[in-house]
C-alpha cells in the first residue's frame, strides 16, 4: 500500500452495521465519497483504478461497531485554481456520508503532497508565547461579555482585566457587529483601554476581537483589527466555514494569530479531536477552544485529553496548535488543569471572573497568580 | 407576547433532560445562547431586559424529551454593516449549544423586521420552470458523473442527457476544479453540448455546474458560468458556509438560479425540514436537494415530506423553493413520487441513468416521459 501513499487520502469512519452486512456498508461508503454511482457502471479504466474509493481496512469495535478506513484519491480534492481546495476536501471526507445517521468521521490522514499545501498555524504554540511574552507557563485568558453592553463598558472591562494581568482578553463570541457596540469602536477602546494598561504595566496583554460575518466583512474587519495594531482574533471555522476561515487566514490577516472557537461545530457528527484539534489547525487556528470535562458542557475528559493530544502532536511541517479548555472553568481549577494538561496550554475563564462582581480585580489576579506559579 | 414578536427570534429545541432539572436546563440553554454568563453578574438593566435570553415555552415530548422554545433577542444577530448577518445568526441559534449532545435545533421563527433583510429565493418555484419552460409536471433532473473523467467525456454525456429532453443537467457534487476535468473546461464544453441539443430539439435544457471553493474561488467561478450563459447553479450551502452562501447569492451569482446540495450539511444535528427547507430557502436556495426515503440514505417519508413542506410553505415575501427528493432514485418510482410530493416538485435521478450503460438514452427518454404524463 506504500506506493499509493502519496496519491490516497486515508480517512476513517465508525460506522453502525450488521456484522453480515459490513462489507457492502463499506464498498458503498467508498463510492458515496468518490463516484457516488454504481461502479460496475463505470467504463473509463482510469477513474476505477484512480478515482473510485477503495475500502482500506474494516475494524470491529464492537458487536454492530466498525472502524471502516477508506482511500480516497487525493485527486479528488485536488484543484487546479489552488493547491487543496478546502470545501472539495470536506465534500469528500464528510459531503454526502453526513446525511447517514450511522455514519461518523473519526480520523484523516493527508498523503504528504496534499499535507504540503496547508499552512497550518503561522504562530503555533511558540509564537503566542512571544505575542504575549509568556514562558514556562501556561496562558491565561478571558472574555468580555455579556454582550449588549456598549462599547465603552466593555473597554472598562478590558482594562480591568488587563491591569489584572490577564494573557489574552477576546471578546465574547457572541459579541459581532451590533448596534450596542460596534465592531470599528468596540475595538478601538478595547485595544486603547488594553494599551494603556499595558503602558502602566509594562506587561504585553493582547485583545482578541472576535471576527464573525460572511467574507466581505471578515476581510473589512480584519483590516480595521490589523490598522489598530491587534495580534490576535477570535474565529469560529464552523460558523464562517471553513473554506472561508482558510482563505481569511491566507488573504487578510496579515500575520495576526487566531484563536478558533468551536461554536456551530456540531462536533457529535465529526469526532471532536479531529474536528477542533486536527483540522482547525490543518487551516490555521493557533489555538483551539474547546468545553474542558466538568463545565458547561457533556465532553469526556478523555475526549479533552484526545483534542489536546492532536492539536499539539507532531504533523509534518505544521506548528503546534494550543489547546484552550474552557467552559465553565474556575480559578481553583488552575492546579487540575495544569496537571492535565501540562503548561503548553491556555487556560480560559470567563464567567467565573464576572461572577465575582466588585471583587473581579481580585478573582482575575488571583487567576493570574494561580497560572504563573511554579513547582507545583 | 406579541408586543415582543418584532425583537425576539423564537428558536426551539429537542432537549433530553431529567423532568425535575428541565426548568434550570432551558434556563441555562437561554443563556447560553445570548449572554453566555451567569445572569445574577449582570448588572446592567438593559442587557438583563432586552438581550439576555428568555424561556417561552416549554412542552414535555416524552419521559425526558421537551421541546424548549427560547425568545432570542434579534438585536444580537443585527450587525451594523448588513442588516442580519448569517453567520451571528446561526451562533445566536446553535453556536455553543450545537456543543451539546442532548440539544437539538428544531425550529426557528423570524420577527419580520429580520426575515425582511433576507431575499430568500430570487426564482423560486415558479421561475424554475419558466427557466426549464416547464408547466404543469413536475421538472426533471440528473446529474454527470463520475468524476475523473475527462472534461469532453461528460460534455458528450451532457448532450445525451439534453437530447433525451432532461431539464436539468447538473454536474454531480463531487465535481469541483480537479485536474481531469477543470472548471471552466468543462463549464464551457457542457454549456456548448447542451446549446447543441436544444437548437436539435427546440427545448430549454438548463446544465447547472457545480460550485464550490472558498470565498474567492466562488466569485471567479461563477463570473465565468454567468458569461459562458448558465442560467442555474448548484451549490452546497454547509460545505462552502452559510455566510459564504448568501455572500455568494446576493453579490457573484447575477441572476443565476440556485441548486442547492445538502452535503456536509451534518444534519443530524439541525432538524433536516428546518436547515434543508427553511434556512437554506431563506438563504436564497430555488430548489433543494434531499435524500429520499427509500433510496441510499436513511430519512422517513415523515422528515422528507417535512422538507418539501417547509421549502414551499407560505413564509412572509419569501418565494418558494423547489424540494428535489434525490439520493437512489429510479423511473419506476416516478407516479409514486409524484403522488407524494405533487408537481411542483424536481425529481432527481443521477446513478439508476447512467446504470443503464448502452440503455442510457432510453433509460433517460422514459425518465422524461414518465415526468411528462398526466392525469395519474
Amino acid at each position: 500500500m506504500s506506493n499509493d501513499d502519496a496519491t490516497r487520502i486515508r480517512a476513517t469512519y465508525e460506522v453502525r452495521a450488521d456484522p453480515a452486512e459490513i462489507d457492502a456498508v463499506a464498498r458503498a461508503l467508498a463510492t458515496e465519497q468518490s463516484v457516488e454511482m454504481p461502479v460496475t457502471a463505470i467504463t473509463d479504466q482510469r477513474v476505477l483504478d484512480e478515482v473510485v474509493g477503495r475500502v482500506d481496512e474494516i475494524v470491529a469495535t464492537g458487536p454492530d461497531r466498525f472502524l471502516v478506513t477508506l482511500g480516497l484519491a487525493a485527486e479528488t480534492v485536488g484543484a487546479t485554481t489552488s493547491a487543496a481546495d478546502t470545501a472539495q476536501l470536506l465534500n469528500m471526507l464528510f459531503g454526502n456520508c453526513s446525511l447517514l445517521d450511522e455514519v461518523r468521521l473519526v480520523d484523516v490522514e493527508l498523503p504528504e503532497p496534499l499535507l504540503a499545501a496547508f499552512d497550518g498555524p503561522r504562530h503555533g504554540i511558540a509564537g503566542l508565547r512571544r505575542l504575549c511574552g509568556a514562558e514556562g507557563r501556561p496562558l491565561s485568558c478571558t472574555a468580555l461579555k455579556p454582550q449588549g453592553l456598549p462599547a465603552e463598558a466593555l473597554a472598562a472591562l478590558c482594562e480591568r482585566f488587563a491591569r489584572a494581568g490577564l494573557d489574552v482578553i477576546k471578546d465574547d463570541h457572541g459579541i459581532a457587529d451590533q448596534a450596542a457596540a460596534p465592531f470599528a469602536r468596540r475595538v478601538e477602546a478595547c485595544q486603547a483601554a488594553v494599551a494603556r494598561a499595558n503602558a502602566a504595566t509594562g506587561r504585553t496583554v493582547r485583545y482578541a476581537p472576535s471576527l464573525v460575518g460572511p467574507p466581505s466583512v471578515l476581510a473589512r474587519n480584519a483590516a480595521v483589527a490589523r490598522d489598530l495594531g491587534v495580534q490576535i482574533v477570535l474565529v469560529a471555522p464552523s460558523l464562517i466555514g471553513p473554506p472561508a476561515f482558510r482563505e481569511l487566514l491566507d488573504e487578510h490577516l496579515g500575520g495576526m494569530a487566531v484563536l478558533a472557537h468551536p461554536a456551530f461545530a456540531g462536533a457529535a457528527r465529526v469526532d471532536p479531536p479531529l474536528l477542533l484539534g486536527a483540522i482547525y489547525r490543518l487551516l490555521g487556528a493557533d489555538a483551539t477552544i474547546f468545553p474542558n470535562v466538568g463545565g458547561r458542557f457533556s465532553y469526556s475528559a478523555e475526549r479533552c485529553a484526545a483534542i489536546a493530544e492532536r492539536a499539539r502532536r507532531p504533523w509534518g511541517h505544521l506548528a503546534g496548535c494550543m489547546p484552550v479548555p474552557a467552559g465553565g472553568m474556575t480559578t481553583d481549577r488552575v492546579p487540575e488543569l495544569r496537571a492535565a494538561y501540562g503548561d503548553d496550554t491556555m487556560l480560559l475563564i470567563g464567567g467565573a471572573l464576572l461572577a465575582a462582581g466588585d471583587g473581579l480585580d481580585r478573582e482575575a489576579a488571583r487567576f493570574v497568580a494561580a497560572v504563573a506559579r511554579t513547582g507545583e
